[in-house]
């Protein structure tokens, strides 16, 4: 502590300084510090450490840290789109259009761009709901996909990355205090980034259960029975579903879309559907179906009136490009007034990353039949594709030949989250360091193996079941090391801990 | 209203279904509502519209819409740095590294950055916090900017534009309800960021008046009377400094700096510096002295203590890349704990874009002496920086000569911030109409003149001055149009109002 004699407008004062931090642990904002976001949680900071360690010289029962943790694509070794980088070249460093060596495509696509851009420039800010060109590009691109369902270009926004504009729409949601406070409805297991913005704004989590033993459906008596007791403390009125699944990789079906649909216009909830893995469909018989396309097919009475949001993103699909943090959200049935709040909020942050944009226009413009890119780009897109239902087939085969884990089809997205069974006594060792039981699991792991998974206590699971989620994005190869891994060390933890 | 039957688990329900938006104005977060943000505003959505209309060939008494009203560079007309666009172009198609037209300095940078992303590719996540190898070079930057403060790689985070990382930082800090709530001073005028952020945030805005007699200098006794005030009713605990001034463009002193921070220090308040135009500095004698480098010239009992956070953007300067959302914040002093909830808030993103954490690296180690392209770097800025200290000097001598506008000189940043004199009839017509009178002013000009500028009331000024923010940034033939056009716009107006 330190006494200071201040004067300061003729007024004499003595203060006692303490000069602690203004800010700490104690006086921060609480609800920053109920956020929790697994997949970047603790295991992945000791993953770091150890490849730090391993690169220091010092000796671990493994060569490599492989991190299965995350959808990075790119990081495991899937290769860009050469049209969609050749375009982002161009766009960045305009010198290039009179190279001769860049196809007539990537540099149409490119000037359009361009174009967009205040003075020709990817350097100047956009229009806050992002360049007009590309939500127009973006519209067409939805009108295709479903099959000729109208889209207005005005309810487009982009956003930087899905999670941008998840958080967003939240943002507006959330209002009331007590039990009248906003609640979302998500999906347990969920992907964290959907409980980490609610904790953060205060929101209350009303989680619904997949159903494990139906490949992770949804089940209108679980969303029923989630609600009812919601009810109860506060005000549920969002509905966030993920399909194709994050974690858990199941595609939902036509007739879980109408239905979930029809219970959300019923109930009065907002619809957010997170469509990020709209690409990534592996399975014989499954198929994507967007929520809007749905929606439209249930008629006026539905379309008139359901709020729908749906969200893409260049980071996942085929492309796989995280780093650049482009997305779109289309926003349906919104209110007028609330849609001019929105366009003002977004304002604020000036613009979605211009790079991010131009990719995003990319994938929902890509090189069409005639133009001098598109059979690279179908065969680009075509082996990362086949390359992921391949390895998706691999994970579940390989999983569920091992004892003591099981997990469904991975039907699309990019992820397996098999359900494994911890002995007793781990569970109590666990338990006395105060860790979740599969925390314990996948630390231990990571210690012996250089694997890093997330355990499933970070997206929820049901009491007393224990998951991980990995990713299925490592090259084959490395896959079927790192699936044999896995096994043997199971088998090892298994006996260890009987 | 709809009446529907539904049955669900078995229960029949005859519900009555009101179709009324779930997510109305009435119904939608309140904090967001009272978010507003001038230099998006209303004034420029009017732009917008006039430049559609004269597009569609509507006669208008102009032939084009000038956008003075945000500090987008590049949309007016300034080119990017060379080196700079062939590094991301490198970055973006790293084919182009067996290109002999590139110069070795771009390749070994594009080398060094893709080297530090996964898989080689921009398009991975990076690290949270922003790429190791980029945090080390800004650290290298600030070092070397403040004649050898130490800096921390660990204490830099990258950002997604300078206005992201002043949104976490204000988010970590607010608490308490009431007359415990969080307290944040900020400037008047002001940016409109902080004011948004507060307003969503929830947090009480506790207005400082910069001294527009003294060339909009801050003065410690005024602080002094904002936080006594405040004190009465909330819990101030942050102190924002917008330096080269935003929008007034004003350099603070190193004296003013040091006494800032002193009062700082006394009042216990964290210091959260916006120094985003630290390279715009036109005026003779005026100098840039980050609030890094006085606090630690003050010694320990300062630099040991005083928690101090500095933001940087490549989006200002003489780069002007706004459209790429680069940034950094270097936070010093920060408690332990607090400073792992930052980490884990920003982990929830997953990364800021990586092209933006490239442009940042380049732009905190740019060539070097004795590299190919130094020379043209060098030459590239110097005619940036040259040409917006003439233009600054233009805009305050031009808008001097104007009778009933005078303004202080433009010592950095990008703005003039004149007063202008409306006369009583006109107020009076605004007031009628609900107008505050500046923005009836600036509505009136941009209709009649085609200039759009930013009323003052967008930033908050002293009861009963009008001022209007206008950029520097228009190439000087267009500037000087520009400036005569407000100059017969304003006599016109005058003599009409009279």
């Amino acid at each position: 502590k330190v006494y200071t004699q201040t004067e300061h407008s003729g007024q004499k004062k003595l203060r006692l300084l303490s000069r602690a931090k203004v800010l700490t642990i104690d006086t921060m904002n609480p609800t920053v510090k109920k956020v929790e976001y697994a997949v970047r949680g603790p295991i992945v900071l000791r993953a770091v450490e150890l490849e730090r360690e391993l690169s220091e010289g010092m000796k671990k029962p493994f060569s490599e840290v492989i991190k299965a943790n995350i959808g990075d694509a790119h990081a495991m070794g899937q290769q860009p789109i050469t049209f969609f980088r050749q375009v982002l070249a161009l766009c960045s460093y305009p010198e290039l259009l009179n190279d001769s060596t860049f196809p007539e495509d990537a540099k149409s696509r490119a000037r359009r761009i361009l174009q967009s851009c205040g003075g020709n420039s990817m350097g100047s800010y956009t229009a806050s709901q992002g360049i007009d060109s590309v939500r127009q590009d973006v519209a067409r691109y939805i009108e295709r996909r479903d099959g000729g369902v109208p889209c207005d270009p005005d309810d487009i926004y982009l956003t930087t990355g899905a999670s941008d504009g998840i958080v967003t729409m939240l943002k507006l949601l959330v209002c009331g205090e007590g039990a009248t406070r906003t609640g979302v409805m998500i999906s347990i297991p969920q992907y964290p980034l959907y409980s980490a913005a609610l904790a953060e704004l205060g929101a209350v989590q009303i989680n619904y259960y997949l159903n494990e033993e139906k490949c992770w459906s949804m089940d209108i008596s679980e969303l029923q029975r989630a609600l009812d007791e919601a009810r109860r403390h506060c005000n549920p009125r969002a509905l966030c579903v993920i399909n194709p699944g994050n974690p858990t990789g199941q595609v939902q079906s036509r007739q879980c879309i109408e239905d979930v649909i029809r219970f959300a216009a019923n109930e009065r909830l907002l619809l957010m559907a997170d469509e990020v893995y709209q690409d990534n469909v592996y399975a014989e018989g499954c198929q994507f179906h967007s929520f809007k396309k749905v929606l439209f097919e249930m008629g006026p009475e539905y379309s008139d009136t359901v709020e729908l949001v749906s969200f893409h993103s260049t980071s996942k699909c085929y492309m796989g490009e995280c780093g650049f943090r482009g997305g779109y959200m289309e926003i349906i049935n919104m209110d007028d007034e609330v849609k001019a709040q929105l366009t003002k909020l977004v304002s604020v942050r000036l613009c979605p990353p211009v790079p991010g944009q131009a990719l995003m226009d990319l994938v929902v413009n890509p090189p069409q039949p005639g133009e001098p890119s598109h059979d690279n780009f179908i065969k680009e897109r075509t082996a990362t594709l086949s390359a992921l239902a391949e390895k998706a087939k691999l994970t579940e085969q390989v999983l569920n030949t091992i004892q003591g884990i099981s997990c469904n089809p991975v039907q699309g997205a990019m992820y397996s989250f098999p359900r494994i069974t911890i002995p007793e006594k781990a569970i109590q060792e666990a338990m006395d360091k105060g860790q979740e039981p599969d925390m314990f699991y996948c630390m231990k792991m990571l210690e012996e193996t250089g694997i890093c998974l997330v355990p499933g206590s970070g997206f929820g699971q049901t009491d007393g079941t224990y998951h991980f989620r990995m990713t299925i994005l490592p090259p084959t190869d490395k896959l079927t090391i790192l699936l044999n891994k896995v096994k043997e060390f199971h088998q090892k933890f298994t006996q260890q801990y009987s």
